[in-house]
């Protein structure tokens, strides 16, 4: 059974715990056939120990899509996955991320582009998510890491299988410094097919996505493509004509994507969609915070009046302080302080810094 | 007075022969003051010596604006010339164009791809424009001469003074196999702001603009923007992000020009409009033709029934025969000639050869 009919079912009976607890007749009449039925209501035993055990180590999560947790940019697209596995810190998932995808057979250009704009992205306090696949994708992880900022890999296997192999140590520093995410069950192992459903969580987990270099017929244009149909703006570089490798950069361009040059030109196009975003993240925080008090006035709430803002208000500096302790000495969650930080970026009022700290900018 | 006043003037009195021939206070009456009067009623006997002579040599010409001679897609731009002076072949501005153009300061890269554009351009039948600038402008006409093709130098001086110096051996080449043309009297010197003026014709002869390199606050991103205006197809070559000279041409294509990697690509955005210009010249010749005969059904006259088409069908074979030698043995034009042919090539009827040449396709 398919993700979104999941997640249909699921719905339907107001939840994945009632959809697990559901009894047979009740299944039945919601249309489920007996092999689907019988496959809900006893799973294998040894694989359900197999998660538990992983799931009891630490920094190892599972997101279901009707948590609170649930990335809400992911939840939006046509398909979404019914539950994420997650190694490493889940907050990472909502703040704003940009894809930055590519060729696994690169220029040494194309390495030096995707490690530069990947490197200025994170500086700019953007979290770079990607594939952990050879060439471009690696690039952009390795530079968001070495410039002290975030990153999410998105991986096509079960998150006990990381492949490549020779991404191992690569891994080890994502789980550290931001997260490594599937959705498929532990021990799934490489399958040509998975990675079209890997990469339409890498662009429904971001706000936009930048191809670096693309052969023509390649995977990389694929995603961009799913990334334009799930409303995400796409970025492409150009590059020689006789660079193979720009191609399918170039072939996106000629369609549609934006040609860029600069992070600052990507930064600019993202800032509609990201308004957007820091207004759903307000919506969705008010409609499930305790008090119930948040004003909400479109997309322009009045920050001032918001008591929220002024507990985050008073824990900013002008000198940079990590997210850690802005969520520890507010009090709010690490959900609430992101969209937070995000509309005071936006209003010029906040200022990210690489690390992820953030300082008062007036 | 500048040409725009020039045209509209002429056009009220029924043509320049008759502003020329019109009474004082009848100019007076138009609104002329006594200073234009003057200088229409007494041109300088010097100067008007000068241009008789020049206009005796063989291959030199005049073409007024009122006269039937004038390149039909020039007439439409917002302020056309109000007569070019023309060295070399005048039919040849009735021959679909595509000017090629960019910096006087290329990269090596920058040269082949003019180079290799501009020839193949020409030997798929179009006529190569540019402006015999050194750089981008002069490698697009050597291509067109070298590859046996027709190619249009548009210049910012009098055509009795060639500029740059540098380029006399190449103006040589392009009367023989093509046509100069300038809108300035003879005498003119080179002169900064004449540029603007002169690529306005470039870009007005041809169906598109080809930008091959460009750095950023170039005359080259002028002439494109004014070829946009003038309703004119642009093309841009992208480039590395690290070219500066590709910057111009990546300007342009975040504007909205299309990126293109190949000829082919711009042959398929030029055929609507070459298309119309077919329909307009043929329009053009049934108006002016002495039968008056032409049957005209919109875009899509009947060649089969048309006598004219019928006359030149009968000349083309399969053989390539040399578009001279189709204009004396039709009888016809070669205004008519130019236009039939391009007709017959978009319904993939006849097809272009090296040199000028025509062949039956099917």
């Amino acid at each position: 059974m398919g993700g979104a009919r999941l997640i249909q079912l699921a719905e339907k009976l107001g939840g994945i715990d009632s959809l697990v607890a559901a009894s047979q007749p009740h299944l039945k009449r919601a249309g489920l056939d007996q092999q689907t039925i019988n496959a809900l209501r006893n799973p294998e035993d040894a694989r359900l120990e197999q998660d538990l055990k992983w799931l009891s180590e630490p920094d190892h999560h599972l997101l279901t899509w009707d948590s609170e947790n649930y990335p809400t940019l992911l939840r939006d697209i046509p398909s979404p996955p019914a539950a994420l596995f997650v190694e490493g810190d889940p907050n990472v998932l909502w703040q704003p991320q940009i894809a930055v995808i590519g060729s696994r057979n690169p220029t040494t250009g194309g390495r030096d582009n995707a490690f530069d704009f990947a490197a200025e992205l994170a500086r700019q306090g953007l979290t770079i998510t990607s594939g952990m696949a050879s060439g471009i994708d690696s690039c952009a992880h390795h530079a968001a890491l070495d410039a002290g900022g975030r990153t999410v890999a998105v991986t096509g296997t079960g998150l006990d299988r990381v492949y490549p192999a020779s991404s191992h140590t690569l891994a080890t520093r994502i789980r550290q410094q931001g997260a490594l995410v599937s959705e498929f069950v532990l021990g799934t192992a490489v399958k040509r097919s998975h990675f079209p459903s890997r990469n339409r969580i890498i662009s429904g987990l971001s706000l936009g996505v930048l191809v670096i270099e693309a052969g023509l017929n390649s995977g990389t244009l694929i995603t961009a493509r799913m990334a334009g149909n799930q409303g995400r703006d796409v970025f492409a570089l150009p590059g020689s004509i006789h660079n193979p490798m720009s191609k399918g950069c170039h072939r996106l361009i000629r369609d549609g994507a934006r040609l860029v040059e600069n992070v600052a030109q990507i930064l600019e196009e993202l800032a509609p969609l990201a308004g957007q975003l820091a207004a759903e993240l307000k919506k969705q925080l008010a409609q499930v915070s305790d008090q119930g008090q948040l004003e909400l006035s479109g997309q322009e709430p009045q920050l001032e009046q918001d008591p929220e803002y002024s507990q985050l208000w008073s824990c900013l500096s002008f000198d940079p302080v990590p997210m850690d302790r802005l969520i520890e000495q507010s009090g709010l969650t690490a959900r609430a302080v992101s969209a937070m930080l995000l509309m005071l970026e936006l209003r010029g009022k906040a200022e990210a810094h690489p690390g992820g700290a953030w300082s008062r900018k007036k």
